[in-house]
């Protein structure tokens, strides 16, 4: 290209960071456009919660007290504040407080702990940004929920990994990792753990009461030169099917530091408003704040305004209630389904809440975007997600490639069965 | 701390990145933090909006026809996508192509070139994490808006700066520095400039129509090893009280490769909702989404919804002719107060828009936050924001101490009126 001066003025290529690099594309979301672009697909793959259960009533009438009255509507479509409304804050820590057997005051169950963010992904990625640098280690489930990976590899860590068993996380094989990672001198490059203790996404596994205990403790005691901070990633905690609530990690840690516990609206009200909420010990709230400051100096003041309502005039408790019920029905649909169609050799995980099914197949059938059964699958119609993207690439240990996770969140319980149905034949083609 | 094993389990500090202990305090919050605390102040310092003007009726009535039908109301609630809702960019696009007397689909005004983010300032950071390396250079105005001093002092870059007159950016000394950085081999170095074209925060000073030739030009021709991508924040670009609006400096762009176009609903609209939004070159469009995937994989899909509303049924035009007005007003009373309440020897910028006017003091009178005039101006009940805040850390050129941002945005006027009176004695009793 050139101009009338005769001089060049061609573009020069973009120069993109380190991080941008290594952030690339996430594996997971190019499989899903390719395979959403096909019509009349049934998709248990996504994510997404059910269409028909969306908070519409609840949305509009907590949203009409807010803007009927010009005060509270002007304070709502002001600037907020970085870390978060202060009364929206206090009503979280009072609920996740509640929740788990203490009053608001007690271990750090305290409001200026709080961080509310722009979904609880944000404030996991904001966590990366302040505990991590490039080459530290962050300890998570094999498999584990595939959206942080993202922010992991944007953070250029080294991930190792933990198997679960039916009581989640296997602390036996945590205490053996952290006895090798110390005598391989890189005990203190292990900054994070990360844990889906409700129902986790993708296995629906729960981190049992007595794990918990065992959890907490060795990560005191486990003798690295540093602790590690847990995550604790409580996204599907209220989507509970059987069974009773189970107190939080971060209720067995007594000082409040050890331990961050995240929560959301996306998963028990409406992902639409896109809240996250985060409980951290007192100097990680700061750093976390200080960073989000730079980031954007506070998530929509309108969606905390709004949260805030939906919490106080009571919507946020019946809703939950209702939304148990209904994802009680399709996971039961779903399990009913598969152990009809599905051929023997195929096992899967008995959710007691969330919204995944974990299966598991003969280790000769292969599962991923380019195996034959993938493409049996999207060619019936059906689309899941290939368990492999669930596996953190830890430098020790494979990578299974005969997992599927089934989402039961979104469509017509007709749908899921239809998709299931398709599963199964597509299974029975590839045995 | 022990336990009844007797193992220590007493809680190790934290290990905060790199990136976080750059990252540190922003000096200005900790600052208005302070002052906010004391009662009774008229506060000229934040650069909030005037809460009597907030778009009240105008977001109601958007969010009633958005929530009446569930069809709509369920998508809203639901998960939207990184790069923003279609119809949303869509409509922003054309917006800003008619502003600059483009077509869609011209110079890449398109939507497949827009990202949709939690405010502007998420995709300030943003872009900072996509081209940027610890010890990179940025160049930006001297003196800047300062919130995006704090992106950059968590990305670890250098900070050189431009002086500014009538005409806004000095593109003569930008050449000067572009030869300087060049000779001394720091020229691979430069990936950004930033630019608040329209009404410059704090100056008020704009981006002749010349200069931005002028600017475009250079860039594309500086001889630097590779061209840095121009960041022009037009924020304050619908807010102009007098003349006609110039086109963007993206509009001169003809690949719209080189010219980024940042703009906000927070100042021509409400910042409670928090969104902004950014057209890019093709390459960086996508590299900014693939790292808002990690980081929150989509701003609030309820708010660009509503945002989308606003701008379809025309309230969005609506109310910024209002504002307009409305900030006219204040302008006028604020630049009227000054010529009454203050001394000679102090000078500011007539600001054709925006919101913000920029004082000269006589270098002797320093105007820090431990200043006599500082401290004098709070007892007096008035708070403004020191100069030096604004002015970024160049390691060559050395940070001035007379200046001060007053805003006009909050307030009545007879408050705005009675700050600046206050403001006059204080500086009165200081010469």
């Amino acid at each position: 290209m050139s101009d009338p001066s005769g001089e060049k003025t061609g573009h020069s290529p973009l120069r993109p960071s380190v991080r941008s690099v290594r952030t690339g594309a996430s594996p997971i979301s190019e499989m899903m456009t390719r395979a959403l672009s096909e019509p009349d697909l049934i998709s248990l793959a996504a994510g997404f919660v059910d269409y028909e259960t969306l908070p519409v009533a609840e949305v509009r009438e907590a949203m009409d007290a807010l803007l009927a009255e010009a005060g509270s509507a002007r304070a709502a479509l002001q600037y907020g504040t970085t870390r978060g409304l202060p009364a929206l804050r206090e009503r979280l820590v009072a609920h996740i407080a509640k929740l788990d057997g203490f009053d608001p005051g007690e271990r750090g169950y305290a409001a200026d702990r709080m961080v509310v963010g722009t979904g609880s992904q944000q404030l996991l990625y904001l966590l990366c940004e302040v505990l991590l640098d490039p080459g530290d280690i962050v300890i998570l489930g094999h498999p584990s929920y595939f959206v942080f990976m993202d922010a992991l590899r944007s953070a250029g860590v080294t991930c190792r990994t933990v198997p679960l068993d039916d009581e989640g996380l296997r602390v036996d094989a945590l205490a053996t990792l952290f006895d090798e990672l110390c005598s391989s001198g890189q005990g203190e490059r292990v900054k994070l753990l990360y844990t889906v203790s409700y129902f986790q996404n993708p296995t629906g596994l729960s981190l049992s009461a007595s794990r918990r205990r065992a959890l907490v403790n060795l990560v005191q005691r486990a003798g690295l030169p540093a602790q590690p901070v847990i995550v604790e990633d409580a996204a599907y905690r209220e989507l509970r099917y059987d069974g009773d609530d189970v107190p939080s990690v971060r209720s067995l840690d007594t000082t409040g530091d050890r331990v961050v516990y995240l929560g959301t609206f996306s998963k028990p009200f409406a992902p639409g408003m896109k809240l996250g909420y985060g409980l951290f010990g007192r100097e990680l709230a700061g750093r976390v704040e200080q960073l989000k400051g730079a980031h954007d100096f506070g998530s929509s003041n309108l969606v905390q305004h709004l949260a805030h309502r939906v919490l106080e005039m009571g919507l946020y408790g019946k809703h939950v209630a209702q939304l148990r019920e209904s994802y009680r029905r399709r996971r039961d649909a779903t399990v009913a389904a598969l152990e009809r169609e599905m051929p023997d050799g195929v096992r899967w995980v008995h959710p007691a809440g969330g919204l995944y099914v974990w299966l598991t197949l003969p280790e000769s059938v292969e599962t991923g975007p380019t195996s034959t059964l993938f493409e049996t699958s999207v060619s019936k119609g059906m689309l899941y997600v290939p368990g492999e993207f669930c596996f953190p690439e830890d430098p020790a240990v494979a990578t299974p490639h005969h997992y599927i996770r089934l989402s039961f969140g979104v469509g017509s319980i007709d749908r899921i069965v239809e998709g299931v149905t398709r599963l199964g034949e597509a299974v029975r083609a590839c045995l």
